[in-house]
């Protein structure tokens, strides 16, 4: 048993908290963050890759903007396909707003380098993790690490543990509301090493389902499938996922270029919001605290303004201002609630809803109808190019 | 037997059918309307109350703005209400456009008379109405009108008739596609002699369920409240209508006035599009060729838009230009597709789901983050006011 102290115990060493410790130290507060998986897992794991602008001008201002500078891709827009013809919204015409394609491995493994060359705390692998005495002004964390059994006493305790986390379930159900929604679908998504055949993102809506071509690089492409939730990826050859794309991303003229898929894998969608992100003195961010269908790339940029929000609020404390702290919940909610809407419009607009046969096919021509609005109207565009490029509350 | 001809033969005396007959007599071009209802019945009906600017502009156009603008109530938005607040969008500021509050039955009530003033041919009471040879150039209609048979050879025929009427469903099923949607929800509508206890138009998402206030003038006030599809109005007593419309209602320092209801009933809500409107020489409009939710006040404002452009086509046929009348189904349904995709968007947004619980709170919750959006965003503002007052194709 090694008796340890700091003003902020950080569970989850992914994006989430990795920011919130890196952030922390840039205002002279000491983090200890605690992970359950090993290090490599978490630079392994394959998730979202779009940066709203705000979340570019965060990072970079901390100090983490050099690869992504050089290695983010800027996109000034996106496209929108449906009816087999493909539209282009642009950003920053619009509004004079950017998103960036850099994926969140690249931002963990941004965040994993800062933190050694810092010397920060992180322990890995750290078995039976708990928190303690949450509701007192003497929490702590516990956990084996090595062998060994950690203590850790800290001022807060921060749950960024993702949505299969123990923080939430930490809060007393009394004290917390739990919003779920699933969806009658899911996402296939591939890596393949080829070059992108788009220079920016294309979401199509097509009969046979939604389908999506993003990228991670220059050389390496993602693409999604629209799948039934209940479908098993080995029902899906590699043969016949490019197939499918090639069916639903199909425009004249244009050519989707195959290559060798490295990954593949079914995700379900959900939407999620826990409300409340604070009992006593522990704080969630990001994936602990709420989720969204990915069709928006609002994920991670959710973790980021969570991240964003908290570290402001933990910096005021130390200057004896609690103010923010207190409001961290409901200002994180107000905004992840507009998140949530938006996700799933965009998911609603762009998948098909494999109901009843007769109302799937008014559906999918109000779909159609609402898509020819989104891709005609100025003022609709405008609304898209806000909340895709990120919603500044 | 009487033969008789005219150049459009109008089935259903309606707002559409008898606008688009006193729009053509105008352009000088002859029409014979048939009603299978009575004059009586058809000027009792009670329908819709809201005309987007257009409307009124097109009605004053052709000489019946006369009673309209001294009744009508011009409002400059309406309000949006969740959560226990009342949000006034105010489209005139917005977008320098007003909707107008005249009902449905009013519109009828001067196309009546107008038509009665000059002489129109109205047959009231048609029965064994049936139309023929829709295919040819020399389409017909026969009915039994006061016990004689009539029938009358036209160049067009045009299906004013109705969503329960005969024109759409003479066209032979593969020619045409049926779009349809029901939804788990009905409104109970009310009119009540009091005067209104609002200026403008409420729209209320309440945990019980949608409300809306609207008005028919100074004195009649139009209520409504969501609720099952499945119910029936004799379990709704005057009484539970009213508390149920003051709980959903509610806002701190206003006040609900009740008065002696009139008139009560359920109408199910429906969204109904039939792709195509034209069939040789058949041409649907209102009803007859789509039904919207009543939330967004789309219904009639559709069938004077369906109105208007089908006068005009068939004017530029007598002058010897049919490409408006090629293009009517096209155009009138591309127009379609955008109203009813804005009626939905109101429904969805204003309406408690009835799914599982789960998914309710999250729709619920997500819902009120969506008017929250809707009544801060001044661009989501300025797209609703765009929406509501009527787009222009």
């Amino acid at each position: 048993m090694s008796p340890e102290s700091t003003p902020v115990a950080i569970i989850g060493a992914g994006p989430a908290g990795l920011l919130l410790s890196w952030a922390l130290r840039d205002a002279g507060i000491h983090t200890i963050v605690i992970e359950n998986r090993s290090q490599d897992y978490v630079l392994a794991r394959i998730r979202a890759g779009v940066l709203e602008q705000g979340s570019v001008e965060y990072l970079t201002r901390l100090g983490l903007g050099d690869r992504l500078k050089a290695e983010g891709m800027e996109h000034d827009g996106i496209y929108l396909q449906y009816g087999g013809e493909r539209h282009r919204v642009n950003f920053n015409d619009l509004i004079g707003r950017t998103v960036t394609v850099y994926g969140q491995q690249q931002v963990v493994k941004d965040l994993v380098a800062a933190h050694q060359g810092a010397g920060s705390t992180v322990y890995y692998e750290a078995a039976d993790v708990a928190v303690h005495d949450l509701d007192s002004a003497t929490p702590s964390v516990t956990f084996v690490h090595e062998g060994e059994k950690h203590t850790i006493a800290a001022d807060f305790v921060v749950g960024a543990d993702g949505f299969h986390g123990i923080c939430r379930s930490s809060i007393p159900t009394e004290k917390i509301t739990l919003f779920d929604r699933s969806y009658p679908f899911a996402w296939l998504g591939i890596l393949a090493d080829v070059a992108p055949s788009t220079e920016e993102l294309i979401y199509a809506l097509h009969e046979d389902g939604f389908a999506m071509h993003s990228m991670r690089s220059h050389t390496v492409s993602r693409l999604y499938l629209q799948v039934d939730p209940a479908d098993d990826i080995t029902n899906w050859s590699d043969e016949r996922i490019w197939q499918a794309l090639q069916t639903r991303l199909a425009v004249p003229g244009w050519t989707l270029t195959e290559g060798v898929i490295t990954d593949k894998s079914i995700t379900p969608m959900r939407s999620f919001v826990a409300s409340t992100l604070s009992y006593g003195h522990l704080f969630l961010v990001g994936d602990a605290g709420h989720i969204v269908p990915p069709t928006g790339a609002k994920g991670l940029n959710s973790a980021i303004s969570d991240v964003t929000q908290l570290a402001e609020a933990l910096t005021a404390h130390y200057r004896n201002d609690d103010s923010l702290l207190g409001r961290y919940s409901d200002t994180a909610l107000a905004r992840q609630w507009r998140v949530q809407q938006f996700s799933r419009w965009m998911t609603d607009m762009l998948h098909r809803s494999p109901g009843d046969l007769q109302s799937d096919a008014f559906d999918y021509r109000s779909q159609v109808g609402q898509l020819d609005y989104v891709t005609h109207s100025p003022l609709a565009q405008r609304m898209l190019a806000e909340q895709y490029t990120g919603l500044l509350l």
